[in-house]
């Protein structure tokens, strides 16, 4: 009731802030039987992580989950998984300045309209510290339906300021071309068209020594996706990735397929033409071309799905900014934590992870536990069949 | 689990399909004491009705309301709450030609994907035709919050095809402005920008000559809304919302306050200034600009509440389009149903609808039920206080 | 929120009152492709219906159920379905004289403390005439899970009054045993010992003719359940049980397997001692006792599921009761509608209803929908393993 | 979906076994402004602590929570509140000879057949070690309806074996009562009869050394309940109090009120006659006895809540039992881990802590989060009356 749960079947329930002693993240509904272990969670936090690059904030934190729960000789046991990740870098000291101010572009007015007080320390619970237990969530997900039908869900980033990118191909692009150059360093702005990064890169070192901040967009693919997935009335898929990527911060807008796109098309140019090839069986159906984004009444169809997100530019900035104090009086204010001058290269693994636990989500939703079961072969128990 | 049900506090679960007889919706967490009746719940589903206007598809239905619980004596008792409203004009004949066949950019496929068969009939439960239990039920949400705090929801076009609206400022459109033209007749594609609307008109009328249809684009303004509502992780308002309009048919993409045109700003662009004015005994908090859409952190801040949705071009086309069968055949389809050329002028009702359920749902998720007993002065029990 | 749904996978929402139009109730999450028609819903709503027999109310309600959705050419959609009983019988006017009076060991001032006011007619949503739509969702699930895996749900009349039955093995008892006398009549009584049942009509006989009511215990039993179903912390299937027998009114007490007698037990003598058949393939493992009622753990094991429930005398008398009005001031009241002199033969189809309910829903989170698509074998869609 | 979440408005999530690195609970729904410090969950975990008294396991935990959120400078900010308690006594060594047997009367059946294996140590998930975050949650519980309307609930145990407690009027006995002997020591079998209670214990320790086991009974009160709480149909507060003792391990029977005594009983001797009460404004209704155990219609009615509960006695024996093997093979098990020779002292503040955590639940239910925010007198945002 008052939100910190998501899903349904892989239902994910968090809490943590900014700058208390941690986050954690507890998953019911993992199926019994899959391998996991610290390091599979340890990638996609380290590409949330502070501090792996100039473009984005320098907090430092290590960002070292602990499994609580849920995992029994390397192998998780279908009972609920809670995973702590503790904070390490809080530094209160930045945030005391501005216990009485309301910083533009952020919930500290949100907060005590509705809480009556807050805590100011870097947010508190409305800080993108958070996203540390989704990402954690993240990759669970993605665990559970690579191994159950080699699903992947992969991010980048498409636009940071006037910079657009080139992706002729969406459900081509590899997790190798977002995080690594030719050369084998970091691709840091996440961008798998590499001139384009490039730009990207420049104006976001532009607007950090400016002492401001830059807007941008990223795109979600989903691949290998079982058609069928999916509710028809509220729970349409379309709906619950909607619901995904703006509960993450600083998301102002999100679109599947052609997008918004579809306001000046016609009919006849807009349908996505049914074709079907003939294997042994039964004949396997696709569309022709992919601007439904892989999701027609809200179910999938096997097409890849491909999403997209507007994020807004950071809104903590070291200029000074003018506001007003709790009691209605002018002030001003400037930022002195540390803070992303661009939030999208960051974003990349918080929209895959929410992604991917919709789609462990309504995957769980079809199948149940116990398909689950079978699926990782180990029930010795009654044949549900 | 099925997605038959949305909101938490202010719960709708709907059942019906377009050619079955009737659709049903029951309503739980109705604060009890409201003044309700049939005729409140008529308003709204005129305005989604079939058969309004020549823009609009032809078939008829009177969708005339059966309140069948939740009421008596004129008020609303605190119990579910349930509507149904009969399927009249449903003509099955018009359908079966199509039985084996896939329309492009429909459901077909998937649904039968998801469930290994379907009701062919008008798309079952995928048609549009079920959206008349969530305007029923929005109407009942709309109710309890213009009588607990004034809050109002106005929904228009701003877009058809490439004609655009002007609307410099959408939390000043009223109803009566999108609903008449100023000689009394009626504003039939329900945008207050009347020299663009005859524009749509033209546009709309020419793709429903050629057999085509076209897309669109709808705003959707609340006003008078608290400070304060939504919760700050999953449940931000924002993305219950964009769950609430991506639950519709045909939205492909959702936005609100500035939106994607965030995309290129620097945050000292971006950020809505604070200020306040000085009441008798607290400040009024507010920002100068409203690029934040009323909502920051998630949770409402006072200031109107601004969305924008992408509405695709009407799927069914009486040209023919190539498909193939269920068996994987290629075939010819031409829709001879009666469809919209344009959904955007029914889709008016249906979008204020689910944005009033959120408003409601969080609302009462926020005051709980003896609140709602307290604003409408009726309880005579027990002092929560 | 406000507590009119049930179920998470086999969920059921229900609307309805006493002396409203009608009772309602929508069921989200039925497997798609199963046989189902009207006849499937008149048995237990026969065996549920007042004016079967002289022991019970003599209100007549033919309670001729309408599925208004979610059934296509005879078999299950896999969407909501909905069905609506319509009251007819309703006759308002027996309870105006109550209008005011707080009727004893009923919820009208708990509901005028909740509410502020109430629907007074024969008790509103109160009244047991909701449980119609709970028997019809219940042959719903009855249907479910007869067809996956042969399960099926048996209650009975254990004691009225001081007359008990002796049940020497409760998996043996069938319903016809409980529906039928060995020549034929109707068991009116529900009790398959026959000559404790004799008893148990003479004796509710002689308290319908003292104007006065009698208490009693019923026994339900689930057969053919597979172990496994339950989850292991707060949805243990006893707790999901008990919540769903403890929902329906005027049941005080529940237990399962030895209940109430282990408290004088020690270990030694209460533990159920395992035992193993060798199969072909793997062993069946059961145990020789069922002091445990067929759950471990809150998991069934295989055993047979027992549960007892516990209930009140009816609590509307036509014999004069003393009590007060809403404004505190005393006075005397007597019941003139038609009541049950003994609440038990009528709750047995409301019970095996809500055993079968939970059952259904259990059966389907650990089973998914796609499992039960594979059960029915009418997937043409994508292969989900 | 996998039950580790119990609750709407005050809603629990946990996560730990037995044996893992240790138990969490997350908290949502708890309101903003409560004070709140470790110590004051330490009161509920010492009574539920292991190695308290001869007569409780002697397993050594000293179970100190740590809250990692949710509170902010001593007072709770509304969002979501995690509670971690680590294990420390953990003895893998003492499971490892029980790996491939099933223990009689426990999970070890049940959780093979559900998820194919299981984390044999202890029981991991289905240990009653799970309970201290339940434990937890419910200290907070009590904090919130303390302050909001001074409620208090009271758990005591009234039978071991055969010996029964007298306990004359439930409503007064005090919580000094149960915990504290006159001459100060510890009440350590928690049973205010204390005649009764001395024979429990010279019972419990002579099974105990017997290498046996006992069952018992438990009596939990909750006073000072505003009338209103609960609702109408499936949320029956009766039935969200019996779930809540039903997911306890052990317990196999609960009944409320007159409980199963109401079998015999008829009407006119049953039911409770009201009585009113005249205040300065408005008459105080309630009824001269309380067979109904504070609950008509599932809603309570203002007087004393009474529920009991039945608790078998501990699976887990010195002694010698006869089993078999995941293979099926017969076998014999002891089991040497230290256990509860009786479950019903440390059972107590399990049962205390459900039902504390139902009333917070229904309370916030029925009132929302911004009553709250008023009962604590700290919102300064929009006035929400």
């Amino acid at each position: 009731m008052a939100g910190n749960t998501f899903g349904q079947s892989f239902r994910i329930t968090t809490a943590g802030e900014s700058h208390g002693p941690g986050n954690v993240v507890i998953i019911d509904g993992v199926p019994p039987g899959i391998p996991l272990e610290v390091a599979d969670l340890m990638v996609d936090l380290e590409r949330r992580r502070p501090g792996q690059s100039k473009i984005v904030t320098q907090r430092k934190e290590p960002d070292e989950p602990e499994i609580l729960s849920g995992v029994f000789e390397g192998r998780t046991t279908g009972t609920s998984l809670a995973i702590l990740i503790r904070n390490q870098d809080q530094r209160s000291r930045d945030y005391g300045n501005i216990k009485n101010l309301y910083r533009p572009g952020h919930a500290d007015y949100s907060f005590d309209a509705k809480y009556g007080f807050r805590d100011y320390r870097g947010g508190g619970r409305s800080s993108a510290r958070e996203t540390t237990a989704r990402v954690a969530a993240g990759a669970v997900a993605k665990k559970i339906f690579a191994e159950a039908f080699g699903g992947e869900v992969i991010g980048y980033v498409t636009q940071v300021g006037h910079i657009k990118a080139e992706i002729p191909a969406p459900q081509e692009v590899t997790l190798e071309q977002v995080e690594k150059l030719p050369n084998g360093d970091a691709n840091i702005v996440r961008c798998p068209d590499l001139s384009a990064g490039e730009k990207m890169i420049e104006l976001i070192d532009e607007c950090r020594k400016a002492g401001d901040s830059i807007g941008g967009a990223a795109e979600v693919v989903a691949k290998n996706i079982p058609a069928g997935l999916g509710e028809p009335v509220f729970d349409k898929i379309k709906a619950d990735f909607a619901k995904a990527l703006f509960s993450l911060p600083a998301v102002l807008g999100v679109e599947y397929g052609i997008g918004f796109g579809c306001v000046t098309m016609r009919g006849s140019e807009h349908n996505d033409i049914f074709t079907a090839t003939q294997n042994a069986d039964k004949p396997h159906i696709s569309t022709k071309t992919n601007r439904h984004g892989g999701m027609l009444g809200g179910i999938t169809t096997g097409m890849p799905i491909v999403l997209r997100a507007a994020v807004k530019p950071t809104s903590s900035l070291p200029i000074e900014q003018p506001t007003v104090t709790q009691s209605g009086e002018e002030a001003t204010i400037q930022t002195k934590g540390r803070h992303d001058p661009c939030l999208l290269p960051r974003f990349i693994p918080m929209a895959e992870a929410m992604i991917a636990i919709v789609l462990a989500d309504h995957w769980l939703r079809w199948c149940g536990q116990s398909r689950s079961v079978s699926v990782y072969g180990t029930s010795q128990g009654v044949d549900v069949e």
